[in-house]
């Protein structure tokens, strides 16, 4: 298939021509011969699909209505909530993460590593749900899975033998979740998740939320064991606030630590009043970055929603993004970091790379990040997946 | 004009009779007589007119093409940056304001409160071509001019008298700016302008970027001549960001100040990293508040879009509002709140208000907060002023 009279990032005006899945040759606009199968593409933006690395689809509780948010402000009370509501609503899995996946397909995300909570209410329900969504929609996007303990780990027992489980039956990534706030046991924690790691030779990925010094110790905790157990390049810490909050002279030197152990971290340009991590201070100093839109319309709360674009827009407008350069780390972030950070080495706009792309009106890249416009059309190795905002898969 | 089958806030189906430019009736569906005129609004949410109290429409560049922000990071920087550009461009500030007016009204804005830039490069010309715009645009959007000192007012000899002439030439408010930060005299700043109010019997509204407690030295000032004058109601000091940055204890103390003299606070849940004014806390203690979108696509960034129910969403968002009586309490600040700060006494959906009114598909008025949908219908002044998102004006 010839995509014709695309405006490529640098504003250039190109045809693409995709074939058995690839993006085979890109050239200046009329220069490539023609093909059977041809798009006008009328000299749309294109873009290379979106990467939200960072997703909880078995959360949402998109398509059943309103949720009243009326939950206490910790954490614990969010977990416990969580876990109530879906016992009692009987959520379905399945069609929940399906639903969201839709949107996202719609929205130009061709890729997501997402969190699925394992626990000793729901086991691997949620899990299986999301495996069979990850199935269902592979044409129109590809779905990385975390066993993740949301509700807690060692302070819930058997919640270690399902994570396994779930390894075993093809999640690729373990996840951790705040050492000290939840388990209450930093050094219980991090060793059983470093272990399942070694053992079944996963990625990591931590939800670090603990704020200032907390965070940085557990942080400092969790380079210790990437270091020792030859993990570098291999572990991502999510959220990090504690980078936002601590001292510029501690944040220097975690910042090098990270660099050392070539940690990755997640930023989605939190929510609240607080200080967020640093995103271009964190980028400058070689730091692997991703984003992402975490749990979308679920009991968390209505705050997220299925656009990576519109993520795009919360990192620049968190970290007072204003300049061009400063606006492009954060798109980058949410394309290439992002890919980089899952390890999808076949992406991005260049011949060679799996056709992944979204393609959508607008005067350049950047001022699509605010005006938000529909997504025209969204291509998923070689397959049209979305036309006009609506997702076909 | 009748409005039949419309969703009120309470989920209750409505119909909504318009006469004369006002709400004459509202009754269950079904209830009031049929009008020679009707539309049948499918059980769309209606909300009362979005209020946009604080906005910079001489200042947007949309319309002119993507500009490439390079612009340094001091607010000197921006100042200067932004008076050149406006030579060099010879920006038209009539067709300017007229631009962003008509997109406030297709996205269901009804009235707004905007600063216009007064300095000795420009003179009068931003306000002059603000004034056309009021009356051309009269019919969709109400504007109300607050003269602006942006370039600072001591430090450039010649504004003062600018000032006075734009309010003797129908400016509704005068506008100061961090009196500190700024003109580096902040009682020669707050006696000129609090002197202008009392001259010419205006309302007041301030810019207080500055800091901690800089920013609360000069809030103190404000309030001591708001007393002194009498100025009680009658002030607004926008952004206020000092409310994030001091103490507990002095955050009590100054709200108790604001309190006592009845000044407005209004936060557009700011873009950056600082912590930003509490709403939850300020309007809990009985602050009156207001919000706005500031200065959209101009010299100062890209960051804010002319549509309140994206202001509403970010305001939700930098003060971390997940529950619904939380969420609820920014979308009152960006309709009633607004209208209230802005001194519009006809303003809501009851009878005898004016008709001011945006119809919109969702399932309910929190929905529409993080869906924003295109805007069905806008009326103003009963009034059709925008459909399916385009203005008509």
């Amino acid at each position: 298939m010839l995509l014709r009279n695309l405006k490529a990032p640098d504003g250039v005006f190109i045809d693409l021509l995709v074939e058995d899945g690839k993006i085979v040759a890109i050239g200046l606009v009329g220069t490539l011969a023609a093909s059977d199968e041809e798009i006008d593409c009328g000299g749309r933006l294109v873009f290379p699909g979106f990467v939200d690395a960072h997703a909880h689809i078995d959360k949402t509780l998109l398509g059943l209505g309103w949720y009243r948010n009326e939950v206490g402000p910790s954490l614990q009370d969010m977990f416990d909530n969580e876990r109530n509501l879906r016992m009692e609503r009987a959520i379905d899995f399945h069609q929940q993460s399906a639903t969201v996946a839709r949107r996202m397909i719609a929205a130009g995300t061709t890729a997501t590593r997402t969190f699925v909570d394992i626990d000793t209410d729901i086991g691997l329900k949620g899990f299986e749900g999301v495996l069979r969504t990850r199935e269902d929609l592979a044409r129109g996007l590809s779905i990385q899975i975390v066993a993740f303990p949301q509700s807690g780990m060692l302070v819930r027992p058997g919640t270690v033998e399902l994570l396994e489980e779930a390894l075993e039956q093809g999640a690729e990534v373990i996840g951790g979740l705040d050492p000290s706030a939840v388990d209450r046991d930093p050094k219980g924690h991090l060793d059983t998740i470093f272990g399942l790691a070694e053992k079944y030779d996963r990625d990591i990925d931590i939800h670090l939320h603990e704020p200032g010094e907390l965070g940085a110790f557990d942080l400092e905790e969790i380079v210790e064991r990437t270091k020792r157990l030859g993990f570098q390049g291999r572990v991502v810490i999510s959220h990090a606030f504690c980078l936002g909050t601590i001292d510029d002279a501690y944040f220097g030197r975690l910042v090098e630590l990270l660099l050392e152990n070539d940690i990755a971290i997640m930023s989605h340009g939190p929510s609240g009043p607080r200080v967020p991590p640093p995103v271009k201070q964190l980028r400058n100093a070689g730091v692997r970055m991703c984003t992402g839109n975490d749990g979308i319309r679920d009991s968390w709360g209505p705050l997220n929603m299925p656009d990576m674009l519109l993520r795009t827009f919360l990192l620049a407008y968190r970290n007072n993004f204003r300049r061009d350069e400063d606006i492009q780390v954060a798109l980058d972030i949410a394309t290439y970091g992002g890919a980089q950070v899952i390890g999808d080495a076949e992406y991005g706009l260049e011949p060679g790379n799996r056709a992944d792309l979204v393609v959508l009106d607008g005067e350049n890249q950047l001022e699509a990040i605010f005006e938000r416009p529909e997504r025209w059309l969204v291509m998923k190795g070689g397959n049209v997946v979305a036309r006009d905002g609506a997702c076909l898969v």
